[in-house]
């Protein structure tokens, strides 16, 4: 099953060791992790997005609790939060009618359009991952030269 | 001054645990991070943010270089990628007067909202970190009960 955890921790050089690195001692993968100071910036928030049991979950939540560093560690629920992801395609273009379709897609699904270097467009899509993946597919036909994604966010 | 890295990963747990190392034990910053998988699940990308001089960065972009499994490091140019990052914000709203205004807010800086629990609302901005901050400030008055942020990624 897929978890979403919210980990608020200390601000401090090495504590995304220490929390990547209890879940490698675990042997536990990490699928997605973001990372950002919050209001007070003493303070940071992790949110991590993983796929486990229902009792290795329940179990790196309270290893992660126990740690010094953390200061609240919550599992959210999957239905009462708002959970996005930002995604960055960069899409193959041959000329205006290949970029007329990507842009009608890219509408479709709510997403902004920069230019790119000759040839190729940026799409820039903040959404739930399954419509991520969705646009993902609707794209592939015209070539995805390369992509960077946040890893999902949640409150 | 301000960086932007974007490295390239094999997909195998404790790798992050090895990047978060090195700055570590550098005594190096991460001001922001963002992991995602990429098309091919096999690879990684890391967008990270730091601050430094130009000697330093020039230093941490060689180490990781040398790290045996980063496959590509790249020190992005501000003026010529794409660069985000996604923030949620829950916002303090006491009654219709409050909402009309955040609202106002959100449309000026193309951010959504969305309902919060009794009495606030999710502000959802995908934008670059100075106009984030910007709309930060407006909305302060109202009262940050939370916020998340998934760090920059960038093309």
């Amino acid at each position: 099953m897929w978890a979403i955890l919210s980990i608020r921790v200390e601000n401090k050089p090495g504590i995304l060791f220490k929390v990547t690195n209890l879940f490698r001692a675990r042997n536990f993968n990490i699928d997605s992790i973001s990372v950002g100071v919050m209001e007070n910036p003493e303070f940071s928030k992790m949110t991590i997005t993983t796929v486990g049991t229902e009792k290795q979950i329940a179990q790196i939540v309270k290893q992660l609790d126990k740690m010094i560093d953390t200061i609240e560690v919550k599992r959210l629920d999957e239905k009462e939060s708002v959970y996005k992801e930002l995604v960055l395609f960069r899409i193959k273009s041959n000329g205006e009618s290949d970029s007329t379709e990507i842009s009608k897609l890219a509408d479709t699904y709510g997403a902004k359009i920069h230019n790119g270097q000759e040839g190729s467009l940026i799409a820039e899509l903040t959404s739930t991952p399954d419509k991520i993946k969705a646009f993902e597919e609707l794209i592939k036909p015209f070539g995805i030269l390369d992509s960077a994604r946040t890893g999902v966010t949640a409150l």
